[in-house]
């Protein structure tokens, strides 16, 4: 047992389609409270979620700030009247769910809102395999792919905020005749790479598929295509490709040959040349980036 | 005439692969000098630019800073050996050559350095189409393609620096058998889209091509990808297309009517479904972007 910190607590909610990750704690080594709730109804999941703050802090002591990585899309305009809110989400019962405020109302303490894949990122540049690092791209590839990342020191949002898993791609219908199954674009990236496109195509999820199945040079194929324009869009000095599909290890290998042989020479930036293997990594947290990236938005609200 | 200012002078450097345009001044009503000296040698261009900035000086006032805007491919990083140089570039000759460091060493006066495109994005934030905002690409389109602009307030930088021309884009071999003429890439955005691929494909200049030809609707299509996919990476808040190409202004409502089509009501912000036409615009310093740019980085450099 770890003697008693001075140091500040934080909460932590990794907000998914399918269940609120909610943490307490310092950071990876200082864990203290965790529960996972399911996403059913926001009055609901939100009901349970304070709950599990309000008891746990009870015990473990006064939160700091909690930090939220959440599914969207969301509205992360600081002056914006929704701020903090679920804006337009398919998923039912969600749209227009006013997350941030609630939380900040009903428990009383500061509230840092962003996407489930920025949380992500910014705990991978804190604690995991983007470190030291001011510009970086963090892809999940699972249910649906996005991504986010730091671009100078600070988190990418915009207009709103990016939508990199339907960027469009070149690729030839001979090869793979599958249309896609993205509602809006078909075969973007997210419509041909995520894991129910593998299901679809292949009839067997990523996890049924043998090494050797062609299912993965051609799954590397697209990947790759998708590291190229953000290297050539964002050149960030690495990327983290993170998410259920990636935990097939044997991806990167191919993803990192076919990175190479796509830019031709193009970049000589030696950490793509002769450092593709660090350029190209899984997440250093494994499958805990976003929670763990949850508790250290709390803290840089704290900070800040 | 307009009385003496008291306001500092500041010296800017388009630095392109044809010609040096060398201004002096503080900003687009207020421009006191300009030269254009043809890049040949590095030793004759930077000789006959140096030599134009102590005449002018003389003449004009003490420049407090010089901006650079420079063709490269050119190394950005500040604590590198090599900042201030253009590095790997093909243009015979210029390989390795100390830029910002020469004039600083000849002219004594502080160098802001950056790529032609970056100075170009930044000159249209300072005075022109981007104004207030902190997050626009700015694309130009003419002999090459590329692209720069602001993320959160600051110039895109990272391992190396954009290589926006150098975009993978879905196409249809069918409809567009050229096979693009990027040396590195072949069909990349820049292969597919620049005015030399133009020439190539169609046998005549941009200029060349009447309004109703087939060649714009397939430009405008190819740009149209290459903007979405800036939308889902970047999530900008305008993109500038500006260059040779872009100077066919009917460009404009054919890319925009297609951008709209491609993200398909996905992403819901305002500025896009109903804002269209400000959203993707042309340059609003015209031809000047580059030069003006070199001054606004002169301008940052000495006020930073």
């Amino acid at each position: 047992m770890t003697a008693p910190s001075d140091a500040p607590l934080f909460g932590g909610i990794e907000g998914g389609g399918t269940k609120f990750v909610c943490v307490i704690g310092r950071g990876p080594g200082d864990m203290v409270a965790e529960a996972r709730i399911p996403t059913t109804t926001p009055q609901a999941t939100l009901s349970e979620t304070v709950e599990f703050f309000r008891t746990e802090s009870a015990r473990a002591g006064t939160l700091a700030a909690i930090g939220v990585g959440c599914f969207g899309p969301v509205d992360l305009h600081e002056d914006s009247p929704t701020w903090g809110y679920i804006t337009t989400t398919p998923k039912p019962g969600w749209e227009r769910t006013d997350v941030a405020g609630r939380l900040r109302r009903d428990l009383g303490v500061p509230v840092a809102f962003d996407t489930d894949v920025n949380a992500a990122a910014l705990g991978e540049a804190r604690w995991g395999a983007a470190r030291g690092l001011d510009s970086f791209v963090y892809l999940t590839v699972g249910t649906g792919i996005g991504g986010g990342g730091l671009l100078g020191g600070r988190p990418m949002h915009g207009l709103v905020h990016p939508e990199m898993g339907h960027m469009l791609l070149p690729r030839d219908r001979a090869a793979d005749p599958f249309p896609g199954m993205c509602p809006f674009h078909g075969d973007c990236l997210e419509g041909l790479a995520s894991g129910p496109a593998l299901l679809a195509r292949w009839g067997q999820p990523a996890e049924g598929l043998h090494e050797d199945h062609p299912a993965w040079p051609l799954e590397a194929h697209y990947l790759a295509l998708a590291v190229v324009n953000f290297v050539c869009t964002l050149s960030p000095q690495r990327i983290i490709l993170g998410g259920g599909v990636m935990d097939q290890r044997h991806l990167f290998p191919l993803i990192r040959r076919e990175v190479v042989a796509l830019l031709n020479g193009y970049l000589r930036a030696s950490e793509i040349l002769d450092g593709i293997d660090a350029y190209i990594v899984p997440p250093g947290l494994g499958n805990r980036s976003g929670r763990l990236g949850a508790i250290a938005m709390a803290e840089q609200l704290v900070r800040a």
